[in-house]
């Protein structure tokens, strides 16, 4: 079952600036070869449910183990028969906006 | 104050297909003349926090009253003296993720 | 508009440890007298939706101006009709519980 | 690593009413003996990172298979060292406001 989710996820106890820590999570994310779209709030990312989910935990794997606290907010949106969400969700409210 | 924040609004009693609703809060969004994005999970808005929660508002107000049931998250990252936060957060990122 | 809500909002420049900044934050939802129950990952609210919105901007207030960055995330539940949500959603489910 | 969690998944197809769905979710949370709490927005979880995960996912694959689409959020507060968070989160805190 396919999915698009959302990630974010960062360290408390590093100071104001996380770029570092958003790159380190990047990375990983990249490289798991799922289809992701890093944004203001969280990076994007679309495949199957299993999938998403292990990526999810390299993040958090990444990150833990040299962070005293790391907070992590995930949301998942699965609709049946669903492909090309990621484009597919934007495009559709985008054309819904132009009929009327 | 300015945020960078993202919200999602939908209603939980209209089925599985809702563009027509996330259209509506988009159109909402748009005319608040704050800046935003639509992404596959929610919109990023920025501006000082009392004119996006006061457009979070407008939104939900929006799709109550004809919904039975109606979720609605919202994030706000607020970071002192932070400007251009809605480009700058991912720029911020792409950068560091060249330089390693 | 009744609504259910739940709130969580830290500083990320301040350590790992929370409970001075949670705690200034509860004080002004309990002070709000609004229906509130503190639990591990967030604060429950219940209230017309203008006072809980009122309440949660009233919390980012108190900590922004001495953090050099806070996160929030606030989701709201809207079910029309609703009355004692707060309970009533955990009995509603205990009570299905019951009858399987 | 031991963390403390809040699970929130429902479908958006099945209409205003969610108890039977929510009770299908919380049968399974307390059917993988994780310290869990049924909240009015959530249910907190407790417990080594790669087992609420697998929790999350038992979760989510006992609603999809039924339903036309899931929404699903998931939270994770990590930090170093703590042991029974859920209670304890809770605890710290009151306790700073009863120091005030």
């Amino acid at each position: 079952m396919s999915v698009v989710a959302q990630l974010a996820i960062f360290p408390l106890d590093k100071g104001a600036s996380l770029s570092d820590y958003v790159a380190r999570v990047s990375t990983i994310i990249r490289e798991s070869g799922l289809t992701n779209q890093l944004g203001p709030m969280g990076t994007a990312i679309e495949g199957e449910f299993p999938q998403v989910m292990a990526t999810v935990a390299k993040a958090f794997e990444a990150l833990a183990p040299d962070c005293d606290r790391v907070y992590m907010t995930l949301a998942v949106d699965y609709k049946k028969g669903r492909e090309n969400g990621l484009r597919g969700k934007v495009e559709s409210v985008e054309e819904t906006l132009r009929r009327h």
